[in-house]
């Protein structure tokens, strides 16, 4: 090559804690990031709501405009990084960028979980790239292991702590006994939860990722309505005091599987919710507000992938991978992995999930309890794999956990266990992973 | 497209355990690879030494063959896949696949680390690509990680454990409290250790994946013969004792580490070598066989990737995800990254990595004895961290934790403490690794 390579130009669409670091890091890892690519990379504007807003980078005053559209459709823009976060106005720039042939490389989770397919669409229609590491669990690679090295093998389960507030909560719960409320205000305070911890404490942000892990996984269109989902508000001190004693932990779990059916295709369930785990459990040993994810494949086994899960650096780290490989794509013509949605397995409803439960639940203490309890399982036909009873007289309590049985048929079973007389309270019921059924 | 895509064809250099899992799943998964890839796959052939070994596959008698050359030389091979490993005939093969143009996927850690820029180059002069995931640590997505999904980023540090074998003897030496010979002797039994260990219980075997880790990680070529290496055989039970006592755990590390130097640019230290680590340490709970490596960038923080190190079907589950990449590059006339070594630093020899010890000493029990082991330390310019005196009498101990300091320092200390005559005995050297500095 004699000639000197033309460089790619960078539009940046938001500089928050996100993309002030993207910003940041462009900058100072430019020679770098040339050598890695082959050709230079400039930016060439960072679109902000206000242009005299404090930010954690300085950003030359000429390159800071708030027409993100007109910088988008710009023909001198190669690729765009979206950090902007939200449905509007991200997905109108996102697909005006696209249909210019600008790639695009997004850290937005809840707009690829709401309408994915269409961006997939728009980028293969402009022979362009959509890349977004950076939207499920920061800097932890695991899309692209997911989309690329295991493409080989057949996926059949993930396990992610995906969001770091509830993780660290959670964790909080277990090493100090403490109970909800007071363990959200401490992470309020130190800054892991936000004054409206609504996104975070009830599932939207983790089922958001869990439907892109599992349309990549199982390659098949997931969104996140798809996704069953219940946060971790109603998790009580004495659930976790609960799974300590059966020398487990309460994570909440974004988890993707594939199920067999009776008539044939495997079929796909994904879902978020609070779960017990063992503690010899790899996830186990998640603490604070790091994410892992755990994937089981056919023919590798058991992997885990394990960071941090958010910050300005690691999300920004995970764009500017994204951002070596789009850009080596654009300087031999090519384009990436796009939408693989071939295999569209149908969805089980979580009724037809199947999952185990662990019970407790206050009784009479008297002959016969433990016998009428075992009856109300099986008439629902739910084996019971053990059952502890604890406790006397006010205190008795039954605590049980069951073999593997549809979640329809469990919570069929624990509104029966709340209309029996010699059944004071059913006080706890978590669902169980991370074991053999 | 209207014309049916022409199928790929693909070869397979050895049927042992490993290829066996390879043909077995080019068969099984040839639809959803297809779906995939958006061609066909065939297979072309399998060399093998011997038509008629028992293998744990079917192969069509048609496709076996004992010409290895014959096939990879054939017009009509367009991926070759080696898994025969060792120098030759591998490197021959390869690089007349390479020749003729074919892209090759391999798993062969030994090669690569002994010869891989001339493969790199090979494979780059006939614009065909070189793919390699299974020769590190089995089926855990590293490389690909390390190669693209951190290129944005800067790693400072690969701790990695690399090697199965090792591991599963350390683990047992831990959890038993048993020796060195009695745990190798269990190993072999239990098929973990080979009947010669010397590859693995020396280091070799992860010397040759620190090499290629740390060539992946610093942009900068490094060989097995770089690397500086001590196996576990001189590991006794008294040193995992000692490390528990410290609550950490003796592991046989693969270290890839990025350190400033005086002069301005960094260096890299690349070493393979028996070092306690705090049970606090997410590698700390990888037990028996598992593999891990962790990474530590300036931006992403700090990751662990997790999971089977070997083993057929894990091995060939990375080789089908590589396989799946090649081909869609030659779908689409490209080629993924070759070699980047660019960085081009300096290689550290042992003697100037800065490492801290952990050192226990039999000691004269009267007064004047620590002040004369710390004033050792400080003829070499080592810092003390910590210092516990142990038992009494006969028994009396004293038991060193250094601050970090150049490895010729802290040896030099070593040899000086072997020749004071209050010391009846240096009884266990182990590094530390991590820890904050």
């Amino acid at each position: 090559m004699a000639e000197p390579v033309k460089p790619l130009r960078v539009a940046v669409l938001g500089c928050g804690s996100v993309g002030s670091q993207v910003v940041r890091l462009l900058a100072k890892s430019a020679t770098d990031i040339e050598a890695r690519i082959g050709a230079p990379v400039e930016l060439a504007g960072v679109a902000v709501r206000r242009i005299d807003a404090p930010r954690e980078v300085d950003v030359p005053a000429a390159l800071l405009t708030t027409d993100a559209y007109g910088l988008v459709t710009r023909p001198d823009v190669d690729i765009v990084i979206e950090v902007i976060g939200g449905i509007e106005p991200a997905r109108g720039l996102i697909l005006a960028a696209l249909a210019r042939g600008a790639s695009v490389v997004t850290a937005n989770k809840a707009l690829l979980a709401e309408d994915g397919p269409a961006l997939f669409q728009a980028a293969d229609e402009a022979g362009a790239d959509l890349y977004f590491e950076a939207a499920v669990a920061g800097a932890i690679p695991i899309l692209r292991p997911l989309r690329e090295s295991l493409a080989g093998d057949v996926v059949t389960k993930v396990l992610g702590i995906v969001n770091g507030t509830t993780n660290f909560i959670l964790d909080k719960m277990d090493t100090q006994g403490a109970g909800y409320a007071e363990t959200l205000a401490q992470a309020q305070e130190l800054g892991y939860a936000e004054a409206d911890p609504t996104a975070d404490v009830e599932g939207f942000d983790a089922a958001a990722k869990a439907a892109i892990l599992a349309s990549l996984a199982f390659h098949t269109r997931v969104s996140a309505g798809d996704v069953y989902r219940e946060g971790i508000a109603e998790v009580t001190a004495a659930d976790v005091k609960s799974a300590r004693e059966m020398d487990s932990v309460l994570k909440l779990l974004a988890i993707c599987e594939l199920r067999p059916q009776p008539g044939g295709e495997d079929a796909v369930s994904v879902r978020v919710h609070p779960a017990m785990i063992p503690r010899s459990h790899p996830l186990a040993a998640v603490h604070g507000a790091f994410n892992a994810v755990f994937v089981e494949a056919e023919s590798a086994g058991q992997l885990m992938f394990y960071g941090p899960g958010a910050g300005g650096a690691p999300t920004a780290s995970a764009i500017l991978g994204d951002l070596v490989t789009v850009a080596r794509n654009r300087l031999t013509g090519t384009q990436g992995p796009g939408e693989s949605a071939y295999a569209d397995r149908e969805l089980l409803p979580m009724g037809e999930t199947v999952t185990r439960y662990h019970v407790s639940i206050d009784v009479d203490d008297k002959a016969g309890v433990l016998a009428a309890v075992a009856a109300a399982f099986a008439e629902h036909d739910v084996s019971i794999q053990t059952v502890r009873q604890e406790g006397r007289g006010a205190d008795a309590q039954l605590v049980v956990v069951s073999h593997a049985a549809t979640d329809a048929q469990l919570s069929a079973t624990v509104a029966h266990l709340r209309e029996m007389s010699i059944v004071h309270d059913v006080n706890s019921v978590m669902r169980v992973e991370g074991v053999e059924e």
